[in-house]
């Protein structure tokens, strides 16, 4: 997601105390801070429907957003500017390190949206499925815990299906065509609604660790 | 693929000599009959497009097309009629008996091409990617053999992705989208060829059993 330098963007971010800065302290505590059971963590958060919608769809779950870009961040934050967060809280910064953020086997589910795709092989390693990301996902998971992927992305999406499997992930849900089905259970992201629109396949599918 | 009786099929079929008749006989003698090495058995082979181009394009390997229905059967042996089968044989019948065809091990390649989708659950056993089926395609194939599979329904696929996995084979390859690429080395069949014009995408995915 390119876009300009928001000059609001890191002022205003300044400013909100969704914002958790502090994570590493915070491993193993954000079942307490969010007063909820089942923890559900979106990486790459982009504009923030997702994060937003599902957090209201689901009140009786925490939901946590991670975006690295600043700006980004911004524009998800200040559609809720004037919002009481209890069940979210939103990470600026780059997920690489979210094995330090939580403590193991305490994530329910982790949510991976169109995710930026890095198609140069070279690049690989920058993939939200790559096996260097599959292993810290491995160890905030719970042991029955699930990851959510979904994508427009035929080459992220083959890319995925393989390296979950040599990783030693199982499919509990495989979609090529996900949307010709409502699903109102699942918020629409923003990128989502783009590809509907094309008439373009959504691709999901849902694993968890054997 | 539902077409009408043909009334010439059965007498046509009937002085055939490409056609094996007594299968069950057959079993670990394939190799020697073809004077080949490497075996590949097409299920459901339809008009025969791909039984015959790859056995032409593959010369060095030995092409066993299967296919139940006579009248489908009848139409894609009539286009080699006047043909030398060096390297290639053809069975009429169903593919339900296909362990006591060939001998444990024999088989190289087993290709599924635009196979029924049989959508209705309840006949969900009559798909070529069903438990029951992968069971005998174990006992036929190599231990480092290969089954590849490609068909345009979503639906089929989506259930053999997971029906594969559960009960133990690891994808090779996996594209949701073959024909973005050209495949010169794979022949294009009768259906794929239809759907191509379609601008449908086609699934595909090569399997061995762990
Ligand atoms: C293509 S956008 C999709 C946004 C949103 N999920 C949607 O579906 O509309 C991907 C987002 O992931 C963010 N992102 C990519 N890698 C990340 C990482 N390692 N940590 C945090 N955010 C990341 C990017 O900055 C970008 O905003
Ligand atoms: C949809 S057609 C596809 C034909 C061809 N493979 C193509 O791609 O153009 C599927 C074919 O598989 C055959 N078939 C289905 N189940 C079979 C079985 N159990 N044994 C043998 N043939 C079968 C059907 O009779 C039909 O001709």
């Amino acid at each position: 997601m390119r876009m300009r330098k928001l000059k609001w963007a890191e002022p205003f971010l300044a400013t909100q105390s969704v914002i958790v800065r502090n994570c590493d302290e915070m491993a193993g505590q954000w079942r307490r801070l969010l007063n909820q059971e089942e923890l559900h963590v979106e990486i790459g958060s982009g504009k923030g429907d997702y994060w937003i919608k599902m957090s209201e769809l689901y009140p009786n779950a925490g939901w946590i957003g991670i975006e690295k870009n600043v700006n980004v961040a911004a524009i998800a934050l200040k559609k809720v500017e004037n919002c009481e967060h209890l069940n979210r809280r939103f990470i600026v910064d780059d997920a690489q390190a979210i094995d330090s953020w939580f403590a193991k086997d305490e994530v329910d589910v982790i949510h991976l949206n169109f995710s930026d795709p890095w198609p140069k092989k070279r690049a690989s390693k920058h993939r939200l499925s790559h096996a260097s990301f599959l292993k810290r996902y491995e160890q905030i998971l719970k042991p029955e815990g699930k990851l959510i992927m979904k994508t427009d992305n035929v080459k992220l999406f083959e890319f995925s299906i393989l390296e979950f499997q040599n990783n030693g992930w199982l499919l509990d849900e495989f979609s090529v065509d996900y949307r010709r089905d409502e699903h109102p259970e699942d918020v629409i992201t923003e990128y989502e609604h783009r590809f509907m629109e094309l008439n373009q396949p959504i691709y999901r599918a849902v694993w968890h660790k054997a």
